[in-house]
């Protein structure tokens, strides 16, 4: 049983957006949305049924969830202004302790949608993992009642944990997508087209998915083939930056499998 | 038509094997299977009803297309060895030039399939792109029909295209399944396991093939958002070489999207 009926959601951003409509789905009715711009709160108020606001002053009390999806410098400061007396309120950041909650209410936790949200593109929302933290059991067992509503994957972390969940997804989305744009520019000064590699970056997600990505390492830098490499980082020598990426990276790669040659 | 019916395997591994079983697929007719190690050679002349043999020597004059699916320094070591006349020979590397094969043949090739081979998994080579080159319009024109009969995206490209396509592959294959081997480490360090990644990296490819990765890139490095930086970096700093990939990545992501933000 879902106990939270009434949601306010602080924030109108991609996270607030795709949080929105989700809960929405589930049944949970967004009371109102609000946001600093009110032309921004307005658009995702339109969207979910709900009022927009854009003064911590009109923020209803009438809720039984108050869930903050704001930037993370934002959120230290609405939680310094906006006491919720004993309510729920949650924040949606990876990166940021349950604690900086503490001052609005004592009722207070985490859920944290792991998942790179863009507004033009749809999101699966029963396919992303939730990452509950709750102040106190009440808390932490509403909050898996929410997200089960919502996700297929909902799962209790603690701050440190969810910093190195955070941490962990720096690696494998925006620095594996680092990788994809250096690669479609070597691709464009070549005349070829970066969806050549769409077959092979798709054999790799599945071979790290079904094979764990430790046992399937390839290339010259496992093998520790100097002269691919060398013929590599002399290919991109005046590329400013990459040659040292290419060089970090492949360092580490031979090292990290040496004992297993 | 593809006039190339009979066709010799220098190889057994990878490549070869999957290479071997295609080629048998489309129709044409394998008839030896060379390696060194003749157990080698023996168990995937088995799977292709070809014979095995051991020795140059013992290779057939009397086949249209020669093979070579080995590693690269052997592939300078037979070319050496062996002379095959006038007969079509190719290679299957992304980082050699085509004209290693020129004391073997005047009718020498390439035929690089881009993907990343191992032997416990099955490839679907009808989305395998082949990367061609030939030494002459009439190789080129064979290979094209050889290869078309293999897979959907037969592509000419010259040597220095190709080995900007083998770099570009390690940057979109290699050095990505390393970043989820650290991931993969971060978490397995918080009791927390890779698979409640699998979602967020499927998302990752697939916002990179459909708006292009350049403008798909999110995160810290991208907002400069030193913050969370430092706290990454602080909670990384005493993983060996883990600390340096993360400032190198970080710092060329924050120069590349500066003049954007």
């Amino acid at each position: 049983m879902n106990d939270l009926k009434r949601c306010v959601l602080i924030g109108a951003g991609n996270v607030a957006t795709h949080m929105g409509k989700a809960l929405k789905n589930s049944g949970v009715d967004i009371v109102q949305v609000y946001s600093r711009t009110f032309d921004h709160a307005h658009i995702l108020a339109e969207v979910l049924d709900a009022d927009p606001v854009n003064t911590l002053e009109a923020i209803t009390t009438k809720a039984d969830i108050f869930i903050m999806a704001v930037k993370d410098d934002v959120l230290a400061s609405i939680a310094n202004d906006l006491n919720l007396n004993d309510s729920l309120c949650v924040h949606t950041a990876g990166s940021i302790e349950m604690d900086v909650l503490e001052s609005m209410s004592a009722n207070h936790g985490v859920f944290y949608p792991l998942q790179t949200f863009s507004k033009q593109r749809n999101v699966d929302f029963s396919r992303v993992p939730l990452l509950i933290q709750g102040s106190n059991i009440d808390v932490e067992t509403k909050l898996l009642h929410l997200g089960r509503g919502l996700s297929n994957k909902v799962i209790k972390a603690d701050s440190k944990q969810r910093k190195a969940v955070h941490l962990a997804a720096v690696f494998a989305c925006n620095f594996v997508n680092h990788m994809f744009t250096i690669s479609d520019e070597i691709l464009r000064e070549n005349q070829m087209d970066f969806s050549i590699l769409y077959s092979l970056i798709q054999e790799t997600v599945d071979k790290a998915v079904n094979m764990s990505p430790v046992n399937a390492q390839t290339g010259p830098a496992k093998r520790n083939d100097r002269k691919v490499m060398d013929a590599h980082l002399e290919a991109i020598h005046k590329k400013s930056g990459i040659e040292e990426i290419y060089a970090t990276i492949s360092e580490h790669i031979y090292k990290y499998y040496i004992e297993k040659r």
